[in-house]
């Protein structure tokens, strides 16, 4: 075997083999195959694209790179990931509802990078709240209190870090094997026996367009299906972002208040979708209008906020941030951004306003940057809310006044105020 | 403009503007694009394709990343090229017939690579040739005496160097546009103002099919329209070796025996059809019959043998080998190779030839290998040839005689003798 024929026959539109998925696989991450071929090979898979066999192989593959989580001692773990949005802080909601239940939550949460934010900064905006414990200590919390979420502290799915650091210096990011075959190798080495994934859809996600979206659906329940993990795709909106805050400290707040009862309708709506379907995984109820009745019940009875509170305490965090929210710290500049015209919001493109928030300081736009966790955007108004002019249609909070200045008139510009239109519905399709 | 979004447009079929191609080839050059990136690009190339205004514009900025030679003080100079083929001795032959007509012969040529040979290594057999003489002195060579045939001293197409390695190890080497801009960025560099171009075709060649070769032929003459040098490409037979001798000194032997009246058939058609149109370029007659005619003069005069004894001894060659056959070294071992049937020749594998020849040590399998000049084959019977059980199909010329009796069966194979068979004309089209 060599890398030249695999690339060839790639080249040619010809399936791989599994054989010749693990060759390149194991002797791109040693290095024994240098980039140039890798890039090759990334880009003919780009343009000619591969079969379900090929996308789990080259998951199952790349997944066995690295360490693989064993979490077998837990019983029934489902995981849950998303594919990335704007203001998304679903799984700081749903861990502790889903745990209240019993089921075990295992998670290993990623950072954010460009517009979209990730669960670790969210979760670090707790003040003491520790992401790299051991694997140990992980295991530990997960046995005695049913649940904990660290950063990757793993050397999960190597080939996958490389494979992806390559594919955005070539422009073969889009790809839908490539994309499914990215995020389910990192779900198999985290160890998870099942697997809910909220694949959004619209201006703030990778996949723009519902065929998209169903597309990407489709082939990570099949990678799913043929690696004997059970997985359920969930489509979700991501036109405008979801729920209120968007930056770090604020959506944990939203987090905290949802869990204390008050939920905005569109987060309502996709955290009790997905956590029905993780229910049913979980072998708890295959009804799943039952299963929503299940989990509103563990917010009403304040079960879900006192798991919270035991998760955030047993990692280190301080839970009078839970308690008392008026503890947490402000930015310096909280400016109200107002509607310049009467009328109803028609569109609130989710990625612009991510952009915002990351040009506030809440986003890194390279790895190795520093965030601000208090930054970011409170969205007073969304898609289908009548405003008249004048009215509050956001908060930009800020630590620099110029900044804040600037991201007011673009946010203001985001909103489009049109003739009355309904919202979408936030569930789009189940896979 | 950046490198990601150039491999984006060819990524997504779109095409290459000059700026964009320019961009790519100054950047890959010097350095500053990674090979990853240019694997992607070229990847994205050879599974998309190139128009014609994109694979002149590659050609044009390839031929400008180096040095380009200035030949305008010579007149006009037709260039001739090979697209490569086996025991193809027809540049030897035909550089001091065309000079003999007062047409000035300003040649670089290179050095073989795997089953093809290279004229440079061809004419250092000749004991005293210097290939490698300064640009003055070949230049004035050139002035003095109509002649001069060197290796590339100077640094022509560097960007072509590096590009072609790169699709080497990354399977994207059979790519017509990238074949095409290849050659011609390397013959706009080396000055020619127009160019006659053998396209062979067959199974010793890169172009394995009719349709193929036309299609690589009617690239590179529009890009030589495009970029103002007129081009005419002759598709020749590549299915059986050129003439009689396959390895160097065989090969420049049976070159001198043509210039002195003795010529292999289809040698000769090959040469007279190059011949007449490198004439009708030149402005000596648009009749192509008359053009052949004039150059079967010249070999019948003696006058193009005379003009090849003159520029082989201006290069410092020992001229005895040309007067006198009987000088030449010979292998130890001359090997004649039977044929086991009655029959006619109907396949003689020219790919498969270069390969024996190559093995017997006349070729070289990485650039750095040294090559022995007196091995090779000279084959006896060719395609169409009636021939019975113990003939001598050919004689094996090795130096070691475990590889000879090893080859001697492989040749024997080689030839295949069936019902018979016309041999193919071997000039297939002209464009």
């Amino acid at each position: 075997m060599n890398i030249q024929n695999i690339i060839a026959k790639k080249r040619d539109k010809k399936e791989l083999s599994k054989e010749e998925i693990e060759y390149f696989v194991t002797n791109y991450t040693n290095g024994t195959i240098p980039d140039y071929q890798a890039s090759a090979l990334a880009m003919a898979i780009y343009i000619n694209g591969m079969s379900y066999e090929e996308t789990t192989n080259l998951s199952m593959a790349m997944a066995h790179s690295g360490d693989i989580l064993d979490l077998s001692s837990l019983g029934t773990v489902v995981d849950k990931h998303s594919t990335g949005g704007i203001g998304d802080k679903v799984t700081l909601i749903l861990a502790p509802l889903i745990s209240s239940l019993g089921i075990p939550v295992a998670k290993m949460s990623g950072r954010g990078l460009g517009y979209t934010g990730g669960t670790i900064d969210k979760l670090e905006s707790i003040s003491g709240y520790q992401t790299n414990i051991s694997i140990e200590q992980f295991m530990k919390n997960v046995k005695e209190i049913g649940i904990s979420v660290i950063g990757q502290t793993l050397n999960l799915a190597p080939a996958d870090k490389k494979l992806y650091a390559l594919r955005d210096s070539i422009s073969a990011t889009e790809s839908i094997p490539l994309i499914a075959s990215s995020i389910m190798s990192k779900k198999i080495a985290a160890g998870a026996s099942k697997i809910v994934l909220d694949v959004t859809c619209g201006s703030g996600a990778f996949m723009k367009t519902l065929p998209q979206a169903v597309t990407l659906a489709e082939t990570m329940k099949k990678i799913g299906e043929l690696a004997g993990k059970e997985t359920i795709c969930i489509i979700t909106n991501m036109e405008e972002p979801l729920g209120k805050a968007v930056g770090n400290s604020l959506e944990v707040i939203e987090a905290i208040k949802a869990l204390k009862g008050e939920m905005q309708e569109d987060v309502k709506e996709v955290v009790f979708e997905l956590g029905a379907y993780m229910l049913k995984l979980a072998g708890k109820g295959n009804n799943i209008e039952e299963n929503k009745k299940q989990l509103l019940e563990q917010i009403q009875n304040g079960k879900a906020y006192e798991k919270c509170k035991q998760w955030i305490k047993q990692q280190g965090g301080d839970i009078n941030y839970l308690e008392d929210l008026e503890t947490w710290p402000k930015a310096k500049f909280i400016i109200p951004v107002l509607a310049n015209e009467d009328g109803y919001i028609t569109k609130l493109d989710a990625q612009k306003v991510g952009e915002i928030s990351m040009r506030l300081g809440a986003g890194r736009i390279r790895k190795e940057d520093s965030i601000d966790k208090d930054v970011g955007i409170i969205l007073e108004k969304k898609i289908g809310d009548k405003v008249n002019k004048g009215d509050v249609l956001a908060y930009i909070h800020s630590n620099k006044e110029e900044v804040a200045k600037i991201e007011e008139k673009n946010l203001q510009n985001t909103y489009i105020i049109g003739e009355k239109s309904d919202r979408k519905n936030n569930i789009l399709k189940i896979i």
